[in-house]
């Protein structure tokens, strides 16, 4: 129960300092902040909290590192290793920060106000916050594609609570497959991990497995080591298909060898608590084959509290919630979406190719000049990042290349068609940000310093041009640099793809993943935790209790 | 589901190792046991496994320390550092032990067969198993002497699970409070924490939570620091009543200047979700008080297993299974019972008075000379220690001393009647032994070398002479030896009771007991990770994330 409670600033409440600091405090503009994943955390870090009011609301009450999430479900490291309780980071940061362990429910973008819902410990309660800046970082929910049973059969691996789950599981396969009076089906049915995904999540988990049987599980178990069998399904027709292809093959070779069998061109279509059952594309056909526990890892999905916030702001057709190049959500003044839960709608050079050539053409001559061009591509290369890319990929060393003719010799002068013609295939090289942590951080912290700068670039923009208005865009668009990722498969052996196109695999590889992430720690406390869990499982191998 | 499977030693089963070792295998007798804690581990840690079919049931896979759950409940210690898996101790002694993840949940004495039940996630399944010997160390369960309320609404700490909910149960308790538009009546009320049972497990989670509070909770939370209140309620006059009673009001004393309240002299009689009820012994009022968290830790029942079992072999009546000096449960042959499930029922001097003076008065003279006594005095002492202890407590050296007359003068011989009043107070002296992992252990470790020397001991008895039948006992009976104990009380003190009266107070006794626990750990896997945990706590502080 619980009713619902209008909270405003005026009211007097143990957990708001407004009371106490009276005026001085109303005076700052109150952020309230949707999430405490990859994304809210790197804003929440950066900002400088001294000139807001800042409220955060997340039904986590910590941080999770998510790219060792497929480690914990094996045991090399321990949840709360890669876990910082929200109120440390912000009890680093000031005291005035709130947090609140609630979910949003419904945001009312009319009345900037959130709507909230504790549910902690089976007690509800009801809230609303109201916001001059709202800033949503909730991330995505698991997508099932509608499959029959996926939901009620499956294990995911989103949260920490899932890893846990899915290690308890592992064990209670094992215990179940060597209880007496069982057919030797029903021990392999027990011992068949099935994983559905062939992205780094699944590729990742199937690895951690497969050295978490063989290296500890069948010592234990050594009557049914012969009967555990790990299927990866991946309805492409190549696992980890964002990565070199050099990387996907390695992995597939490494899998084969290993004994990981790898399924591609198959759609699952309905998961039972025995069977999983899939579509061969090729054929048709149907197989459904017996599992113990199998692990959904493939598609995200909007949550519906950002499903229900799109239909107000009229982007109810849309898939996921859509911000401009700043990171502010189309259509709404003061609202901010960043993270997995948003996409970037990066304005095409085509729909503004006429305001740009206008905005070129100084001297209104209807031709643009060299110089002319010049002048402006520094603003058309931040405001547009794909014409950047489009130059690289074309090997172009200077813009004015752009603006030779067919024939590929210099001019001195287009006209809008020429220019149009000159610009028309850059916009092919758009292409939206992946959802990771690396995104999603850089957002965090892009946002985080326009806030704290917001002042002084009203006063002093640093943004490019206005080719649609006058004066300059305040602040810089969001810019993506690319750190390049890494799929550990298992065996201390590792693929990373690096910026520059360098591609890494093999054994050393892993003990760069390592320390890499043992370096990306968010904190010195869980930095030191992870490398300890690794020496832990390297001593004494990892532990295999339920718990 | 999962049907009634009979499971013997003929059937092919890749859990049973039999059909490769075919005779030879078929030749040992079988041992079930059941249960894996204090009693059950150390059995089978000194059990000759080579020389049985070893069984072992239990439905956690795991064993745990239970000494430093207290520590667990507030994240001081991690509950994986705690717990040691089972198939990891049986790796370690022999392949050839059978472990099963399953309930005990029939015992057929007539038979020599146990029911189990495996309940692994979910999916459940019975089986039975035949025995030549069946070992019960179940332990006990929690006795709620039928509160009403007290199952629903109380958390308990028996098992790892336990104390890792009470973990995220303080931390709910802390979120709840801070929500806004919340009373400051249900602040308090979420921030008081309430303890029934002033035994050791009890005062040490009160100094736990205390120190988790002071230490780093109310730095995480602090607006609402001075709305936290912890409450423990004995129903006797004092905490701690079974230790030294400069230990119980050292702790007393310690908890006042602490702000921890102590009622004494207080029955709960009702526990809601909000409010704890009790009855003030001394005036019979009734007050009810609002809690957030209560933990009941108090009362120790028999399981319903047990019961049965009882019921069956004529125990019907008694509160505990009762056992003989060997462990051995009276009216059966061949099953033992140690640990918290069982209690030594020992003989009494006084029943066997004519017969020990019969066996005594070797030349059947009708009186006993000194002499003549002197040569049973040591079987005496062996049979029944509350000799011994009688002896101690009366401060006499020599046990010819018993003979002296009333006045105290020395006699050269006395008769039935004088033998039977010189020993008249002995029984006085009995006591049943306390239900700590310290007895649980040694009758485990005690149980297994009886085991290891069956043969040998057959055929050179070295127990004590029967005095109600022929020849000697094969062994010795089951005899306790106290090492002390010890109640950690917060803030880095501690009260010990050593071995001869000793007792030790104040800071240096909490690292007396953290080197005792130390080296108490089970294995040096267990040893070296609470160590570590205790240095990241030293380190980092506990970590609060609701994981
Ligand atoms: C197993 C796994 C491995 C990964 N490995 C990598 C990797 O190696 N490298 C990499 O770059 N990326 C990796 N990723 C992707 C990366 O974790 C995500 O891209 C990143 O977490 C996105 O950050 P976010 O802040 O948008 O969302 P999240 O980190 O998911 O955070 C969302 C936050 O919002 C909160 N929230 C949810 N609903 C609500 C609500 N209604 N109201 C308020 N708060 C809400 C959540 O509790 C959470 O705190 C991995 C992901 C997974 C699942
Ligand atoms: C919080 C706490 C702190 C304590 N601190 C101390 C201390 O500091 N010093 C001390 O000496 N003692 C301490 N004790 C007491 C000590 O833990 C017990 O006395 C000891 O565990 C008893 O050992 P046991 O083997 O009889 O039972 P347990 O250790 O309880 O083990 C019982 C075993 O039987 C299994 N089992 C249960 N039901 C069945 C079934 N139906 N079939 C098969 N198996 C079953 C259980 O899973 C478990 O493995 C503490 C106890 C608690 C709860």
């Amino acid at each position: 129960g619980g009713g619902l409670v209008a909270y405003s600033e005026s009211q007097s409440e143990p957990g708001s300092p407004a009371s106490e600091h009276g005026e001085k405090e109303r005076e700052k503009k109150r952020v309230v902040l949707l999430g405490t994943g990859w994304a809210g955390i790197s804003f929440l870090k950066d900002l400088d909290v001294s000139s807001y009011d800042v409220q955060v609301v997340s039904p986590q009450n910590y941080f999770a590192f998510t790219p060792l999430l497929p480690s914990v479900t094996c045991g090399t490291v321990e949840a709360r290793s890669i876990a910082e309780p929200v109120r440390n980071i912000i009890k680093k940061r000031n005291a005035e920060i709130q947090f609140w362990e609630a979910e949003a429910i419904k945001i009312d973008a009319a009345k900037n106000e959130v709507f909230c819902k504790s549910n902690i410990d089976k007690e509800t309660r009801d809230f609303s916050l109201e916001y001059d800046y709202l800033i949503i970082a909730v991330g995505a929910q698991v997508n099932t594609f509608g499959t029959p049973g996926v939901l009620e059969n499956c294990h995911f691996l989103k949260e920490l609570e899932d890893a846990q789950k899915i290690r308890r599981t592992v064990t209670d396969c094992f215990e179940k497959a060597v209880l007496p009076g069982l057919s030797e089906e029903e021990r392999k049915r027990n011992l068949h991990f099935v994983i559905v995904g062939g992205g780094p999540t699944g590729v990742e988990f199937a690895a951690e497995l497969h050295d978490y049987i063989q290296e500890d599980l069948i010592n234990l178990y050594p009557t049914v080591k012969d009967l555990v069998r790990i299927t990866l399904i991946q309805s492409g027709d190549h696992i980890l298909n964002s990565f070199d292809e050099r990387i996907s093959s390695f992995a597939e070779k490494k899998f084969q060898r290993d004994g990981i069998e790898v399924l591609t061109e198959c759609r699952v279509v309905n998961v039972s608590d025995k069977e999983i059952t899939m579509k061969i594309k090729s054929t048709g056909a149907v197989c459904s084959i017996p599992h113990g526990l199998v692990l959904w890892s493939t598609g995200v999905g909007t949550r519906p509290a950002i499903k229900d916030f799109m239909e107000q702001i009229g982007q109810g057709k849309r898939r996921v919630l859509a911000t401009n190049e700043w990171l502010r959500v189309k259509e709404c003044e003061n609202v901010y979406a960043l993270g997995d839960c948003a996409t970037i709608d990066q304005r095409k050079v085509m729909e503004d190719i006429s305001t740009i050539f206008a905005a070129a053409d100084k001297d209104n001559s209807g031709t643009l000049t060299v110089e002319e061009f010049q002048d402006v591509i520094d603003d058309i290369l931040i405001r547009y990042p794909q014409v950047e890319l489009y130059l690289k990929n074309k090997h172009l060393n200077d813009v004015t290349d752009l603006l030779k003719d067919p024939q590929g010799n210099p001019r001195r002068e287009v006209d809008i068609e020429g220019f149009t013609l000159a610009l028309s295939h850059v916009d092919t090289q758009m292409k939206s940000l992946p959802a990771t942590a690396q995104v999603a951080a850089q957002q965090g912290a892009y946002l985080a310093r326009n806030f704290n700068r917001r002042q002084q670039c009203k006063e002093h923009p640093e943004g490019p041009r206005r080719f649609r208005g006058l004066g300059r865009h305040h602040f810089r668009p969001f810019r993506y640099k690319h750190f390049g990722q890494f799929a550990p498969l298992g065996g201390e052996q590792a693929a990373a793809e690096l910026p520059g196109d360098w591609v890494s695999m093999g054994h050393s590889t892993q003990w760069l993943w390592y320390s890499v992430y043992a370096s990306k720690q968010v904190s010195w406390r869980t930095r030191v935790l992870v490398v300890s869990d690794w020496t832990r499982r390297f001593i004494f191998g990892r532990d295999s209790s339920r718990i």
